[in-house]
């Protein structure tokens, strides 16, 4: 018996999210169906995160047990010949029989993606979140400095979760913007940008990045200064942070162990 | 009665080209209809480039004549609230007349997009060409300054095609890769690399830029020399160049007039 540890990318569009639901197609049960297709025994895998409906991933990261004759590190080109176009498995090895992808440590980083122009690029829309008015990246980046750290981020947490702690700790926050150099260079509005937010931690709460996401935007837009994320995170509630920005710009990008 | 131009932008995954066909969904067909429906008047657009099924276009440009009187600049805002998701009227205002975007002298430039790693990053295959086997950017670079110039591209048109001459100017070509810093670093194969080939011209043949894209890809491959590209021209014979590279990685970028 061998443990395969799966890097996993998937367009999220189409899927409600990663873990199993009772109705609704989900890449968990996609990779259990094609798993054990391919290798003729019941296969269950487990995943490192259970991104929500719609959000995308580069890096997520599942584990399985099996007896299976294929190389490890051959399994991907097996897995990915019966997976559907929106599922790559882009590597797969051995790890040790006790490696579990949720319990052992790991730094997770996550993008979320802004397009920034008068109306959206549709070659753009199923990947990034759309806002019209023009966004301040450098005011955007100044408040996510000051997000980085070890917080309470209760302000940056939907309700309704169990957890014992809401301390977290955000090791990297970085905003940049690129403009588009050709195009739109003759558009009245500008050029336009498309923004990301990078945010890198040793664990995150439900919504957490969508909630920075969404507050980083009130940022950019002026509404609240740079500094009153401060005021935000020592609130401690969650009505005190911006909305939660949609979850098709959100993407899992790399989980290191 | 007013000329009034649009630049549109659209995603063509879900259309076959530009060019009203009897059976299949084509953007132009969306245009007469939203637009007819919208000014309550019969509206026929005219298109600068007639793309073909799959292809993207980010500032392709359309007119038609109307009696609406809704502000030439506003009309895009109207014209967005009644078209899918899929096509946005970027900008639009009123021009001459005589104005003709076929006719009219312009410089349009496309892009190429190829997504150069072991297995498609599934957030990137709508979008991009995937090709697995490492390329060199900067043999395919060379190649490409090559075929700048005014050519005849015989060599470089789908067969089939009744023009009177094969001759045409390209103004510039330039090939650049870009190396996505996270997520991969922990491959065994490397990082990837996402790879750009911009062509600007003041005129193109039926799939010249495809079959450009085509054999900068052998080229990238090692399968030709840089050089082999001259010999290519000189044939001017459609069976001495690459493959057609599939319309999914094609952008119609800008049409400048």
């Amino acid at each position: 018996m061998k443990r395969i540890k799966l890097t996993v990318a998937y367009d999220g569009t189409r899927y409600c999210g990663w873990q199993i639901q009772p109705r609704d197609l989900t890449v968990e049960e996609v990779l259990n169906e094609k798993l054990s297709q391919l290798l003729k025994e019941e296969v269950r895998v487990t995943g490192a995160s259970r991104t929500d409906a719609g959000v995308h991933a580069l890096g997520n990261v599942a584990v399985f047990d099996t007896d299976s004759t294929i190389p490890p590190e051959r399994m991907c080109y097996a897995v990915n010949t019966v997976l559907p176009d929106d599922i790559r498995i882009m590597d797969s090895r051995e790890v040790a029989g006790d490696f579990h992808p949720r319990y052992c440590d790991s730094v997770k980083t996550y993008q979320y993606h802004i397009q920034n122009r008068r109306f959206p690029d549709p070659t753009k829309s199923r990947y990034a979140h759309h806002v019209t008015a023009p966004l301040n990246v450098a005011a955007m980046g100044q408040a996510g400095a000051l997000l980085t750290g070890t917080h309470d981020f209760s302000s940056f947490c939907a309700s309704g979760t169990q957890v014992k702690s809401m301390v977290r700790t955000v090791t990297d926050l970085k905003v940049w913007g690129s403009f588009d150099p050709v195009c739109i260079s003759d558009l009245p509005a500008g050029p336009g940008q498309d923004i990301v937010i990078e945010i890198r931690g040793t664990g995150f709460l439900y919504n957490m990045v969508r909630i920075i996401a969404g507050t980083l935007i009130k940022v950019g837009l002026g509404v609240y200064p740079p500094d009153h994320v401060r005021e935000i995170l020592e609130a401690r509630n969650r009505q005190a942070a911006g909305e939660t920005a949609p979850a098709r710009g959100l993407f899992l990008k790399e989980i290191l162990y």
